[in-house]
């Protein structure tokens, strides 16, 4: 099979990084991280338009497309200092989902197969579903726990008589057996869904919601590191599910389905870098972001840094496996050069 | 089966007019028309946003939402002098086009039944395929028209490995037989696609498609009357399909795949005019208004007036044929008051 | 009394021009156009806004702010070949619509005693009244014709309880006995405003109106030869009030009630061009731009040339009077060089 | 009197529920809340707009308009759990801001009359002496003491010759003897109104605002505490007057008067949430939403949310006292299912 | 030389032709056409904005980027039937235009001087200096006409202290000798610039300019072929030199000096068919399409069209060159196959 | 030399205060504060657009633009209680980067000469060498230290060819020895440049940088009194220069090179307060403002009140300097009336 390429607009990878074909490993030899799109917009229940998500998130940067990025705060190059190729979408027909779910279950499957962590680029919430059941078809299922910021839990039952859809891909990763609801941590939740019922049954799956009122009331940090226990026990890797919509509308105005009320983009990134850094990453989604809702691209522009540091905060920790050494965020930016 | 609603947002009618339920008769006992939603976009192959577009025809407007709309060129009132019901949504779920398509077709069946003429609001132009079968399905195959206004001839075979979509379902209705291909009408077809092969197929068909270079040459007007000719040759009704993307980008920018070089709102609203007052029109379906791409609304109140445009000419066209009269486009507005 | 200057944003004249005070008539001795700012938009059905209308029109223009503007098509210079003051803006208490209009007629009567031509510059079409009534107030009550371009006729009767609005002026002006209303003309009516009560009175009034369906049959030209006459019968001058909604919506968005189907702006730039050129033009007003609602500030700049439109008319119109020369459409712009 | 309806657009209610008429307290027997929309923006002295704030706070949520919203943080239904009704709107012209003031408060009045709390959707800020006077009416002059969030303390004396507007309504309050000064608590202040004389007026009054400066050093809670305790000293009830210009503009662009430097959306939700819970809240308005300004309606679903938030604190609040439980901002969401 | 790609954004060609490098002309062997991108933005006189121009026009099209596009009308693929390459961007340094300009043209004349026709996406106007100085560098001092659409004549002496600029590069291009001023044909000029003072210059010249009076008195058809004639005349090619304003802002809203009353998109289509079919175009530049003030890209839609527009003219020039064909407008579309 | 005025837009003043030229050092004598334009933007790397900066940063506020603004939290007026002027702009060719630089070094070596303190309101960061260079001419190379607001070190070497550009004049800065390196402060760099071998320069230069993640780490409160400690050590002064991109681009959208993670307004707000009260300022800039991707005017609405921030805190440091006081923040707004 041949790279398929863009499925909307022209066929760019990541801020200029190698291309590859997913389903030609020999394309990607050696990779530690492939980016893929999943233009799906098929299953929102509201303003849809994340279709042009992969586009934007890839190109949404003021510096040269160069695949390259120098982090000043984790001091490595995540797209260097890595080996990370871009494999271009999967073809996803927003017109059917089913079969949109079921191609991407496989591209993120082959990749996972071959060691490398598939980051995929959404799209909307569905392709969390294919995106950690991918994962866990090679790791194991029940092996890798998710982490899930999001305003909404996803854990709904059947919308539009449909199983599949963005509010539902958590409890189909649950009910398939592929994650476990006690290794289920989710952050930043807020507003007036799910209703009892399916609070209810996330409560029977041993999930952890943390609600915006208890981060508020504890603190972001204190919340996390109580989730990364949770996340690493007994269990062989974490999956990072990142609906922008954590944040809050005026940081993310781009998105299907805002909730006022959510994380600074301040928040999410530090968050992303601890989870990356302290934690075995196996797989990366990130979703809703809906271009034409942004304004100035501050979304887009958001996402793009939501991936960077992930990839910087992966490399550093390798990096530091390596070397034995500790990232210090109190240290200048200039000591030590 | 009770009325559904709407799918986004409050559950409005038309500018006011009283709902109904498509599945009850009785609740449109009596119609001469009956309104649909279908807030589909999961058929299009770029820009989606079109699942708002029923939302915003049915009430983008600066007066009173009152069911009644006095037209001055038409000296009749559409929403009063016809009776005319909106029957809310139907549940289109974007992700699965076969069934949306399917449920579709029922509904507007069912109105055709009554002996009601349907009027659907998109929604991608995916709809028309179930908008003019649904018609069909109760006039006879074969046995109404299509005149169609469109920048593309939507004619295309299989698009992201789907025979559904919003660029072919006018060949789903020349292959499946609801409409003959050469009583079926286009205009305003101009740009870049559909490549020769599809051409050919068009022209196998027997259909006749006015381009814009074409409509420019020798005028919209001496077109139409061509077109009339041909589409009342043995034929029982017509079928009236607008896509708003028809017009020229800076008439309706608020569309999924616009295409410079279009029609002036002005013409578009003529050429309904003359459409329906003129010929016996048995279904319309007004299809690709998107509104997150539009501004200040200028797409969804060009849309609006559309089908206002469409509702008071059946109307003149009624009365004329009830009275004996005839419509006279140079009278002045204030005189025989 | 001093200059009141600018109700919103700085203190700025329209290009530049000269400032000057309505109420100290001293101050702008020589005059022969003096313009007014009414930034009131309490008056209006729908969006509001157009309180910002004299802000933008009197700025938005690429070249220099000097107080020249040499025209191409008229080879002359309205703002110097004339005699242009801007007395800035009469204060207007949106939340009080009485007072705003007694203010306002009072400033504008105040221009025209001096011999000067008001230009007023809007604000919502509520201040029609006040316009054309100060204007009356000196020439004479049924001595001045009007000439009005708009979408809607703007004589209804009573709206949200009370007789000002911007849907009232006219009635209001032909009630009164300002204006006679078989003087009265107007131009590019369209879509379902007025109802018939209001078109009777209309009739009975002995208006002319012209709807975009007779001009479109007609031509623009053809009934704005006929207007002419009509406005020239025994009347001494002609009050042009100018809705920047006759234009389509694709040409004029930033308005507050935008109705499909209208002139395009190069249409209403020579209508007006004509009528400043051919008739004795004593009073202008130009309303309904509506700044929130505009998208690269394209009403504004529209509004803003046509004002210069209609300055460059009257300026050659005096001109060619001293010269015994007459404009011609025809020449070619370096001709004659 | 039959219900007005809605002054723009089509006829709905705050999310779906259930509709009433003000005049008729028969239509909304039992209710606990009673919501108004006051489509009033000819008060403002910048940017016009909030007309359309109603319509647009009912309805912008991007779930189900089904009179249901379960609050995730405090388990209630501020939907169910209360008996909400919504009224329509006032209507009101925004060119006579004394009839608006004059009937708008007849509405309050007749609201609080019948036990129920009056929730009012501006609407510019001009109506906050209508609604907080109308609550006094009832419950007696000076019974109720005013939280009032806003950058403005609104408390100007005459603007554009006017008493009325949305720079003076606190001023009217306390002047009439409606409210006292010295129970008078205003949060979020910054910028450069008021004056030094007003500052004098509202200092002799004894009114305690707290300036951005004072918030950000002593904390948001510490302030609200202290306030709390003034608010209940000695009076019956609280009135909630919620600018959202309260918010930084980053957070709430769609506003008529910004001013950068307030609130998170987070910390007014909060606030909100104390102040409905802890306190016995009598009647609350919402204003200065500006549709036309507003980006991916952003400032819409704040606004929604901000209504949410109070309803659900109402309700739980309720509840609390019916139960003798009290609500835990620590306790985890899934805890307790 | 190695290519330099995009200066902005990611390295993409013109809707997927293949790249090429103009300084190394193995890499465009056989090509009938060579596009260059010119992303400066330092001489505009206004809103900037243009820099980002090219990197839009390549990509702003609805359809797969896959170097292929049949024109309906033309019946040739610009694309495919002529061999069309893309060079990227030349750099660009907008703060220094002598540098840009100097740069601009040895590229522009490389790329002459291999046969093919340069095809220039800007940037401001600035650039059409040095894009017809590079093509008569080649083709020889005044042996090239040029037809020129434009709000402007772009014929300004000095301008902010500058020689180089958007206003001036027709001055430059006739004061050099580079092209003769009598050979000059400006088609769409209105408003109010330049001053007398220029006007007399360009007489003198004897440049023939058709403001848009006379061009709607006339025609435009009338006036292309009048332009034809003259530009023919001892003429061995003719650049065409496309400035976006040309076209009403309605149509082309995105744009640094929007002047209203122009064509429509329509008027600007058919007529550069016209030119590239019926004249022996040598060279093309398309400027002034600033993306930040664009709307739905409705006008970096146009432009791409634009640019379609031409090379399918050009195509089917040569083919019917070939075949001893003529193209007939009246055709209809499905004719002939 | 006349006063040049505005270089883009009517010739207002900032908020309305006085005009001067400052070529003409009596127009301002006595003067604290002289306000200059530089509309530059030909040196940015990415968008354009802040030429418009100066333009809105003078107008965009809700007030009446009387030169007066009393701060409400700082108890002084900021433009009466300082004597400031408004030079207008200087004329910036964005097409010639270096005589631009030139000639507003030469524009702020005047005002500085005079003893007052220029404040530049930009443009892009091109424009901060001149400014504090033109500052440092005056008060001695090396004797005034910096201050700098940013997303990014603006360290660079050569950018496009270029030595100067927005994203190089800290390095022009410190290489020309105006400023010394060991008194240059950086707060709130972030993201992913430049890279290490500039970092390395940087660090050679003795610069303290401090990095988003030190100061959510440390606090900002923490980081500044340290960094205020070094900009006080052994230099007379300190120019403060304050790029917008500081800030989230939540908070500041309309900028050319936004980088998600940064301060929030009320931060920004507070930082130039407490710089402007402890320290002896003696030039500021602003810069980066780009109004054409602005929404709702919030970046533009952000830039003003940084300016007012700026000059209500010196005015208090005077104050206090005079009178012997101290600001209290803690103190009430209303308390000591």
């Amino acid at each position: 099979m041949a790279r398929y390429g863009a499925q909307f607009g022209p066929d760019i990878t990541f801020l200029g990084v190698r291309r590859c074909d997913w389903a030609d490993p020999s394309s990607y030899a050696g990779a530690d991280v492939v980016i893929l799109g999943a233009p799906f917009d098929g299953g929102t229940s509201h303003r849809s338009g994340t279709r042009f998500g992969p586009q934007h998130i890839r190109q949404t940067c003021y510096l040269a497309q160069d695949g390259s990025r120098p982090s000043l705060a984790m001091r490595v190059d995540g797209l260097r200092d890595l080996s990370v190729f871009d494999a271009g979408d999967v073809e996803m027909f927003s017109g059917d989902a089913d079969r949109s779910v079921r191609d991407l279950q496989a591209a993120v499957h082959a990749v996972t197969a071959t060691g490398a962590i598939p980051l995929v680029l959404g799209g909307d919430h569905t392709i969390a579903w294919p995106d950690a059941a991918g994962v866990a078809q090679h790791l194991g299922q029940g092996r890798v726990s998710m982490i899930h910021f999001d305003a909404h839990a996803d854990t709904g039952d059947v919308e539009f008589g449909s199983l599949i859809g963005h509010g539902q891909p958590m409890r189909r990763l649950i009910e398939s057996g592929a994650l476990r609801g006690d290794r289920f941590l989710q952050l930043g939740l807020r507003g007036y869904w799910p209703g009892p019922e399916t609070l209810d049954w996330m409560a029977e799956q041993g999930m952890r919601s943390y609600e915006m009122t208890e981060i508020t009331a504890r603190g972001l940090e204190v919340c996390l590191t109580e989730a990364f226990a949770i996340a690493t026990d007994d269990c062989d890797g974490v999956f990072l599910s990142i609906d922008i919509d954590v944040c809050d509308p005026g940081h993310a105005p781009g998105t299907g389905t805002p909730e006022p009320g959510g994380l600074t983009s301040r928040q999410l990134l530090d968050a992303v870098r601890r989870i990356c850094y302290e934690l075995p990453v196996v797989g990366v989604d990130l979703v809703e972001v809906s271009p034409p809702y942004d304004h100035a691209e501050i979304t887009s522009f958001l996402a793009n840094r939501v991936v960077l540091e992930a990839l910087s905060a992966i490399a550093r920790r390798r990096k530091d496996a390596a070397d034995g050494t500790t990232w210090n965020p109190l240290q200048p930016l200039l000591d030590g050069r």
